[in-house]
């Protein structure tokens, strides 16, 4: 059996090749670095490539014998890149992130529902506070993006008594949406909707998706969610529905720009929380996970799981 | 066939004639009031008492004709006090809380371990905040009580992906604990615990049932998480543990005496979520419909849900 070389281009790459050496693979050597020019030194010769976007785009060009890339995070935008090369295998993350993101998203709609911060606040200002907290039973759930992601979202907001409606291009396959819209159903999808939230990918059919006609059905009780990608929300007429008050706040976790520039709006608009695409770490335990099925698949010759295509984009 | 009288004597009376009204049921007639002096010069002749325990326990000596009393709450200790009497049947509202205590618990975990207030801290100083979050994935919720409410934050643990724990009298009959512990095993059970929630009402089996055993064997990483009563944690031990920082932190609903007095050390213990016995609030839609039920039983003569023994206390 021909031995394979992995290359690793990851933040802790002791960490991952730790517990890929532990899984025991056969006919596998590894050489692993966090920097690339480090990793490219002593792994020129690699067929096989684990890493993160960032670090993947800057090693393609130079991997010759390069017949297969796992990503470590599920978004691929940098390696959509035309100038890029494709005469490769790309697959991504997907399934592990779905718990991660309800306990981001849950996190901040039961904190809004429960006025966890109001409620501190009287309490460092030595006040009992007697109001009432909120519920989401019976709240609308509106996801914009109904994949593996969402449906986990689903599946949390119906154990929480939500309604949970999908805004889809065409897929309506999970059985925890009560309700589907598609395509020119955008003002009815979030006419009722209390929660929306965008779990999109970045391709050229999401860019915006989110936009001036969806805003202007949304009740102004409503919050919007982001944890997709920045560009899947019309950045102006989000800004201008929180500053006006046509929108009780965001909760957002990506931007157009990472980090936030100083200059961005979203560090001022009222009832806004920031986070810095942290909705769903990759952790080493279950990327390995993914990386060692998909390598016993590979080394049997069977197909890989989670495989992208380049040219729809996921 | 005789005609029923319901006297209600809660906070907002007319809200719940207005619902109990809309269902139509057969031979009852109502006395509503927010004020127990007025309600009983109205209706003092009313067989039917629905009300909050505060309300129900000064109306009690006046009502000759009263056989059936529904509480708006599942706390039924001001009803235990030896000097009031017993001659009437008592019901409590049980089941409805699983969920709203979901949401606190939860809410208040989630929050931690996204780490949502010190990432709105950073945000409020304009920093964007790298740090990654925590997950409960993997994590032990450790449940001091499984009744209905301990079940439903079981169900919901395991939907997050934790490992669940229960520390009960003798009872082991919930699907969604993994591990049961009882009596003498308090330090076991305590052992790998991140999370203790304890879920007991007030009872004297119960009194500082979370006492210096338990805290002694909990990990320094742990929260307690208190939306039982009071006295079923030992005060003291809990506050010199936060002090003195073997526990990291305490979610605290419910206190020996509410409100919490000005004195109590818990306004200045480091890491402590204070509340005022909100995290399952009775929302009347709720409450409605369990008297509606019981009502449609008692009017048939058949054995009415949620009945309270005095002797047990619960």
């Amino acid at each position: 059996m021909a031995l394979h070389h992995l290359l690793i281009l990851t933040r802790h790459p002791d960490d991952y090749r730790a517990r890929i050496e532990a899984a025991g693979l056969p006919d596998l050597a590894i050489v692993a670095a966090s920097d690339v020019a480090d990793g490219l030194a002593r792994g020129a010769h690699c067929d096989l490539l684990l890493g993160d976007p960032t670090r993947v785009k800057e090693a393609l060009p130079h991997l010759s014998r390069l017949v297969w890339t796992q990503l470590t995070w599920a978004g691929v935008e940098p390696m959509l890149d035309p100038a890029l090369r494709r005469d490769y295998v790309l697959t991504n993350i997907r399934g592990v992130f779905g718990p991660l993101m309800s306990e981001y998203v849950f996190g901040y709609l039961l904190a809004i529902e429960r006025k966890i911060v109001p409620r501190l606040e009287s309490q460092r200002a030595g006040r009992w506070d007697a109001t009432l907290p909120g519920t989401l039973q019976g709240k609308t759930l509106g996801l914009v993006g109904v994949g593996s992601i969402g449906a986990h979202l689903a599946a949390t907001g119906k154990h929480f008594g939500m309604r949970v409606h999908g805004y889809t291009r065409s897929s309506r396959d999970c059985r925890h949406v009560d309700r589907y819209f598609h395509g020119s159903e955008k003002a009815t999808f979030a006419r009722d909707v209390d929660y929306l939230v965008a779990v999109l990918p970045n391709t050229h059919d999401t860019a915006a998706i989110v936009d001036a006609e969806m805003f202007g059905a949304l009740p102004a009780r409503a919050v919007v969610v982001n944890v997709g990608r920045g560009r899947t929300i019309d950045e102006a007429v989000l800004v201008s529905a929180l500053t006006e008050g046509r929108l009780a706040g965001a909760v957002l976790d990506v931007f157009p720009e990472e980090p936030l520039p100083e200059s961005s709006p979203f560090w001022s608009t009222p009832n806004t929380y920031i986070t810095s695409h942290t909705s769903a770490p990759s952790f080493p335990a279950d990327i390995v996970g993914v990386f060692v099925e998909n390598y016993r698949r590979f080394h049997r010759g069977e197909t890989l799981l989670h495989r992208v295509d380049f040219e729809r984009g996921y």
